[in-house]
């Protein structure tokens, strides 16, 4: 089953600037070979259900060694049976609609 | 690691009413052992980190078998280093400060 | 146009514990007559649109006051047009139907 | 108060594809005059708080008009006080740590 998700990840406990946790988890779904968009409140990432799950976990494990105590993750995900659809089909279907 | 969830599973293309999709993800995330507390806008659900996230995939796979092609979810979800605690732990340590 | 929303707020900077921050945000919506239902995860609204909104960005106005440098909301939000629904509809449309 | 906002929208009751109505969203957004930024599972946008809500508002208000019976939105949204931050220094402050 493929999936499409929205991550946002939020660090809760290390102050205000969270760049360096978000570069982390970039890295980790990157080195699992998955496919991403980073956007200014998260980032799209496009696979197949365990990786994408499996690389999701792998950020809260990470985060939390690297001193985070406590992590808030917000997601979005969407899966379909009807057809296959990427990411970039996604935004074309918006975007070949607009003027 | 524990993971404290909201969940909130929208089937698409399957009209207006969804209680059954949200009723049938409940039987499912029952079976599977795990504490959860039906809300107005989801369920939270309390559990080990793969118990929860296997259940969740369940909850796809079987709305997708009832006939729904497309399904788009919504889950926050929080774990913590620090100390142990659970959704009743949550919603006490608000209570308690309201007069 | 009635709206029931699930408000997350997190501020993010002032450390690990946000509870007296969500208290804070309870006591807004209940003076603004607000309908509310606290969870796990947070905190369920009913109401016009235009109050609960003004109510949202009261939270976000008296969070910053009390001190937090940097806030982080996640909201769910629905209406329809087809029937009306309160929180309470919703929860019982599912609870009739498991066994 | 400024806000960055991820914003998406979901009609209900309309069959499996939606993107003539966030192709609708994204109109009512631009006229508005907003800073918005496309993504594969959603719409970032930046403005005054009043504004951005308006337009939110004037979306859910839009697509019911275009004969959708019921819309659940998810939405992030951000607040600061510390300094000013666009959606661009959001993306530049994780892509200048990526090697």
């Amino acid at each position: 089953m493929k999936v499409i998700m929205d991550l946002c990840v939020v660090p809760i406990g290390v102050g205000v600037s969270v760049s360096k946790y978000v570069v982390a988890c970039h890295e980790i779904l990157s080195k699992a070979g998955l496919k991403t968009e980073l956007h200014a409140y998260g980032t799209n990432i496009e696979g197949e259900w365990d990786e994408v799950m499996a690389a999701v976990k792998e950020c809260h494990e990470h985060i939390h060694r690297m001193g985070a105590p406590r992590i808030t993750t917000t997601i979005k995900l969407g899966t379909r049976t009807d057809r296959d659809q990427t990411m970039t089909d996604k935004v074309d279907s918006v975007k070949t609609k607009l003027a």
